[in-house]
Order: structure tokens, then C-alpha cells, then sequence
């Protein structure tokens, strides 16, 4: 066997799948989900194109960009025909091409309400990238526009849909790991200067609501419990002019209702490697990199038990491909997806409480 | 060259000693600090004893138990005679005893400040384990005596002592982390039911006065900051009886005055490897293990570098008998210990607010 990276890749990605319930239908019959894709960013063009091409079920069907120039050499790349191309302004005539089922919401996240709440409107599905939007009423009025609309709401939570994650979450779950006692979890960068993240605008808030909300809700979805209580603190330490409008750092300690407790850390102003650690009666789970597109690797500590290390498959392919044939399989399957606007709403609202903390 | 682990032991702790300033006089003038254990539990009897044993200024000439037996014993190892055996009730009569220059109080912590208190008053130099006692009011009169005696009390930081540790602090206060802005740290155990840590009679609080001490004062002289401020939750998620009178968890958020923040885990319920990571404008500092006795490991992440991983030398010769000795050093020289009363004051001053907080 000589395998390239590539081959790697796909056929990691086909091993994600197997781990979904079968649609009881060949993939021949060729039925897809055509996703719209509202912002061409790094985020679109880097990870969710190149990762529905690998999926089992979703295309590329539509481009939403302010920027002609790029969205054409992309729509040339996914054979997206120019009808296709949209401007912003031209954005609620998706309501009239039917080879849009989905619109993918990769926009600043003060801009994610409006195009999720028009792209319902326009009768279309909704997968919209995290943080959801940038206050709570925004997210209520997101769920309830979708709801109108009989469309999914489904919010880009990529590390739920990512095998590693899943091996964590069943290992507690099955109380492999013993009763969880404690969680440790971080996630930061050093951010340039002139970033919309940066500005209280567009970024709605710091670095919780960009990196931080990857910790928060894998204490979430690790627990599988709702926090009881949220504190913390905000501060900045590099008065260069970056941190005016947000903050730089978020430190932040929450309860849960079984007595677990986390610590979390967040930054705009290092490199911090995303990790949990997750403290069971019974062992320990450490991810890291825990929420990087690629590699992220987990290490399980069971008492009594030789250290297990185990290293994701390749880039992409673990997280996006998953990630958009799982609302293609809810839409086939009319299914709530598994991180439906109601999950965004639940952060909002706590990201909102430690703020209020701070 | 064919060394043993005794061989390897006995060249880490010699350099240890090579960063100490040369006393300016050989050690054949065998002038030594004579110690009296005061306490035979396991931090004394295989840490604290044998590491004296390795040191170059520090013995043990008596020793105080109420367990005569074992006192017996450990007198017979380490020399002692039979007139420096004392009971509890005869430890006043240490004032009599030329050979003992210093008490080393290893006792349950609420029984620290007596027994510092009236050693100072025996006319005797304190050495005090961690937590320096259980109450504010209790640091200061322990403090003040030691003062009134005109005799030192140090208080048993061992990990201020340790290379690496040291190392760590060197390279934030020389500019190599660049400016500090991050810390996560984490320490606990899974205590067995029974133990007097988890009475608060004797142990005065939980986890975070025993273990999570050691992720407080990491904090405190990684940054060479006070905390501004502290918050946190304790909780109990094993109902098993353990838990009655002391918390089990406790995670905490700090802020300090730079800016930096540092988010932290203890606990009394579950194995959590000590560890900290410091998060400086340009690099990482992780420790782990951190706060063991033996085999501290710290890797070094700087931008642009590759990684450094270094071991500690070996068990105990790293922290004890540099301990030891620097307070015989102090004594000699009539210096100021590092670790003074005061700097136990201050941890418990910030241990009483995150309790109140919580």
C-alpha cells in the first residue's frame, strides 16, 4: 500500500461517515444538498469548500461575496454557474434558484443573524458559523425565522462532528472515564491589528466569543450538563491599540450541577494551543491541539491502564465533510441536526453571563 | 563514566548548590544547622529527613513525635540520641538543647502556627511546611513571635528551591517569555477517607490550602505579581462522607495587575497531575509534572525555536536539601529566608478570599 496524503484524507473521511446512520439509499441516486456560500473568507475558502467536495452528499451550488473578482475564480473552481454569483445586495434572489437548498453563514459574526434570518426567509436551510451571532435576542430571533420558515437551523459546531470528539464524549458517557470531577480548556491566538474581530461592531466581543466559545461549549458537550454558574475576569495587558474595543484576555470558572467545576483561559493577545483536560474518577482525557482544522490529537489516561495517544486522521476531512453532510442528512431525513440553533442560543446566553461577570 | 542513580542524585543536588553564593568558607569547617523534626509523617521521614542527608549545612540532631517507637527508629538512622527524643508534651524543653538551631514543623496544618510559635519562643529558628497555618490572624502571630525572638522563620515553598522552577522564573523576569499575559495550573489527588486533610480541625480547609496552594504561589512568583483579584466555585460531586467538612473541588480565576490572568484547578477527588503553562508575549513555559517531588519536567515553547524539554535531575536532592540549606544559609549570613513568613501570609490572605468568594 502506498498511500498519498490525499488518499489519507478521503479515506478518513469515509471512516467519519460510516460512524452515521445509513440513509437507506445508494449514493448513486445522486441526491445532494447545494449549499449557498455567504462570505468567501478563509474559513469558506480554506475549510468548507474544499471539505464538501469530500462529503457524501453536499455541493457547492451559490456564492454570496462582495468581491466579483474572487468569487469568480472560486465559482470557476466548483463549477458554479454565474447565475450563481451573488452580490450582498443581490442576496434574497437566492429565494428563486432551486439548486440552493442551504445557505453557509461565514460572515462576521454581527452580520450572522441578519443573512441566517434572510437566507430562511428566502426559504432556505441555515448552517451558520460560530459564535451564532452577538446577543441573545439575535439568536432567539435566528431560531424563530427559521422556525417560520419550516427550514433547519443548524450552527457550525465543527469539533462535535469531529471523530476525536466524539471518542471523548462516549468514553464519559459510557463511563469509561468515571464521574467527571474537573475540566481544564484554553484556546488563543495573538490577533493582527485592524481585524473585524477586534472591533466591537463586527466581532460582537473578544476572543470568548471567536475562540473562547470552542472551550465553553466542549465543556459543555463533555459534561453533557448545562453550567450552573459562570465567573470570571477580562483584561489586557498590551495597550497597543488592538484591544480598545474587546478584550484581550478572558479567564473563566464555571459550575456544573454535578459538582464538576472548569478553569478556561482565552486570548487575542498569545498563542494559546486549544486543550482540554477532562478529570475522571477514573482517568484523564487530555485533547490537544483539541480545536485546530487539523491533527488534533487525544491522549486517554485510565488508572491502572497504559496511556492511549491517538492522532486525528488528516486536515478537513474529520470536521467539514461531516459537519455539512450532517444537515444534508437532516434535510433528507427531516431531522433537529444535533447543533440547532438552540445550541448557539445556550452559549449566547452564557457567554453573555461571563461578561456580565467580568 | 558509569554513575549510579545515587551517583546522579548527589551532582544534581551539587548543582543545585553551585547557583547559591559560596559562604566563604570550606565545608570542612563542618558548621551545620541542627534541625528537629517536629512531626514523623511521610514528608518527614522520606523527604524532608533524607534530603537533609544530602545537604551540605543542614542535620538532623532531634526530633519530636508522639510515636516513640518510630521516633526510636528514625533516631537510630539518622544518629540522633536518645536526650533529643522528644514527646509533644515535653517539645518546650528543645529550648534547653544546644544541638537544635531550627525546628522544621511537619504537622497537620492547623497545628503549624503552635508549634512555629513556641518553637520561636524555645529560642529556635522556624522552618514551617505549607500551608503556613489556616487563619490570617494565626500567620501574623506566628510572624510576630518568630520577630520577638529575633529568630528566622522561612515557610516550606520547596518549588521556589527547585532549578527548573527557578529556571522558569529566570526566563519571564530576563525577557525571554516576553511579558507574561496567561496561566492555566492545576493540582490535586484523590484523598482516601479517613485522613485528617479532609477534618477541618485539622486541615483547616480542602484541597486548595493542601495542593491548590502550589498553583496559587506558582502564580504569584511565575508573574512576580499579586493577584488584583480572585474568584472562585467549590463543590462536592462525591457524596461518599469524604466531603462533610471541606470542600473536594475548587477552581479559581485570578487577574493581576499587568493584566495577566490565570485560571486554576484543585482537588481532593481526583488525580490531577500538577502542571502550569505560562503563556508569555513570546513563547510557552509548560510544567508537568510541576509540584511532584521527583522528576519536574519543563518544556519550553518559544516562537521560532524548537521546543525544549528538560527533565529534572532526581528525586528530592532538587528541592529538600537546597531548602534546608538555605535557611542555614540565611541563619549564617543573617539573611532574610526567600520564602519568609511573610510570603505564607500573603497566600493565605489571597486562600481566605477565594474561599470567601466562593
Amino acid at each position: 500500500m502506498n498511500l498519498t496524503r490525499r488518499d489519507l484524507a478521503r479515506l478518513t473521511a469515509a471512516a467519519a461517515f460510516s460512524r452515521f446512520p445509513r440513509l437507506g439509499r445508494s449514493q448513486d441516486s445522486g441526491r445532494t444538498i447545494g449549499y449557498c456560500i455567504v462570505g468567501l473568507g478563509r474559513i469558506s475558502m480554506q475549510h468548507f469548500m474544499p471539505g464538501a467536495r469530500l462529503s457524501q452528499y453536499s455541493k457547492v451550488t451559490a456564492l454570496v461575496s462582495g468581491h466579483r473578482d474572487k468569487a469568480e475564480r472560486m465559482a470557476a473552481e466548483y463549477h458554479v454557474p454565474a447565475k450563481s454569483i451573488y452580490s450582498y445586495e443581490q442576496y434574497d434572489a437566492i429565494a428563486q434558484n432551486k439548486d440552493i437548498d442551504a445557505v453557509y453563514i461565514a460572515l462576521p459574526n454581527s452580520m450572522h443573524a441578519e443573512y441566517s434570518i434572510r437566507g430562511a426567509r428566502a426559504g432556505k436551510h441555515v448552517l451558520c458559523e460560530k459564535p451564532m451571532c452577538t446577543t441573545v435576542a439575535d439568536a432567539e430571533a435566528m431560531i424563530e425565522a427559521s422556525r417560520r420558515a419550516g427550514k433547519k437551523l443548524m450552527i457550525a459546531y465543527r469539533c462535535q462532528y469531529e471523530p476525536l470528539h466524539q471518542r471523548a464524549i462516549r468514553m464519559i458517557r459510557d463511563g469509561t472515564l468515571g464521574k467527571v470531577q474537573a475540566i481544564e480548556s484554553s484556546f488563543g491566538f495573538n490577533i493582527g491589528s485592524g481585524e473585524w474581530r477586534t472591533t466591537r461592531k463586527l466581532g460582537g466581543g473578544g476572543p470568548l466569543m471567536d475562540v473562547g466559545i470552542y472551550c465553553l461549549n466542549a465543556c459543555r458537550y463533555l459534561t453533557g450538563e448545562e453550567p450552573a454558574e459562570l465567573k470570571g475576569y477580562s483584561s489586557v495587558t498590551d495597550h497597543d491599540g488592538r484591544f480598545a474595543e474587546v478584550e484581550e484576555h478572558l479567564s473563566w470558572t464555571m459550575k456544573f450541577p454535578s459538582g464538576a467545576v472548569a478553569a478556561c483561559n482565552t486570548s487575542y493577545g498569545v498563542n494559546m494551543p486549544g486543550f482540554f483536560r477532562v478529570h475522571g474518577a477514573k482517568g484523564m482525557l487530555h485533547m490537544e491541539p483539541a480545536f485546530n482544522y487539523d491533527g488534533v490529537r487525544l491522549s486517554v489516561h485510565l488508572e491502572d491502564k497504559p496511556p492511549i495517544d491517538t492522532l486525528s486522521g488528516d486536515r478537513d476531512p474529520a470536521q467539514f465533510p461531516p459537519q455539512a453532510d450532517h444537515l444534508a442528512e437532516c434535510i433528507f431525513q427531516n431531522k433537529e441536526p444535533k447543533t440547532p440553533g438552540e445550541e448557539g442560543l445556550r452559549d449566547m446566553k452564557l457567554m453573555t453571563a461571563i461578561y456580565r461577570s467580568c
